[in-house]
């Protein structure tokens, strides 16, 4: 038992709590049946969409750090592997010399389209399914204030 | 420009991307405002609140684990280096000796105190505060769906 409480009695942390909890007991769940079905990390998986929905398949890497939300570091060491796999590739641009990009290569996006139904489905049973078609652009509508650029 | 799609058109997605993005960026801001301010990583203040939180300030290893959804050996890196900072003992109980526990030091417990108020300050701005009090409730019943033990 504590003896003095930690944190204010605000009764609005509850919503905060469970959507931690939402967030990390989905995710742990799409990166199990991904590394179990599809043998990929979903870190990986992540790069790989981004890539695949990016004009002619490919993103500066500081822009696919934004994308992803990681640090350059981070996604610096994310392609290093994927690059090693031969399923990304670096690529200098004639009209930009200076900036390195990341390219999906044929490979990259035949393992994208063979990992994403496994993906999807996993989104669709531990996420979606759980709204009613109602509540879907209701929660979409709330948490895109928190998502918004600020 | 991709030839084909990659993801079939399942509109319900957009909701599900809306929610990735609302955590990576409520977490990154308050990862910074807490380093920034308290000099504090976002993953050691989740330990410290979770150790101050359970009965005598201590819990075993296995069930920080779960409590914090990481793996065995990620919450072990963690504690290690609480331990090195005087935030976190390492004890073994009376009763159980085969189990590890850690325990919050009266340092740790001075740390959270201080650094609480910056994180909670963090958690209204970014997440409680752009909803409305009817919606909270709401968003709460939603998520604890996808939040559930399965």
């Amino acid at each position: 038992m504590t003896d003095e409480p930690i944190t204010p009695p605000d009764r609005r942390l509850a919503a905060w709590r469970i959507f931690l909890r939402a967030h990390a007991r989905v995710v742990r769940e799409l990166e199990q049946e991904l590394q179990a079905d599809q043998g990929m990390a979903l870190t990986d998986y992540d790069v790989l969409v981004q890539l695949a929905a990016a004009e002619e398949r490919r993103l500066r890497m500081s822009e696919l750090a934004d994308r992803l939300l990681l640090s350059r570091s981070g996604v610096t060491r994310l392609v290093d592997r994927l690059v090693a796999d031969g399923l990304v590739e670096r690529v200098v641009c004639e009209d930009d010399r200076r900036g390195q990009w990341a390219s999906l290569t044929e490979t990259g996006l035949a393992r994208l389209r063979q990992a994403s139904p496994t993906h999807l489905a996993g989104v669709a049973r531990h996420f979606l399914d759980r709204f009613s078609p109602d509540e879907l652009p209701a929660l979409e509508r709330m948490l895109s204030r928190v998502a918004a650029e600020r």
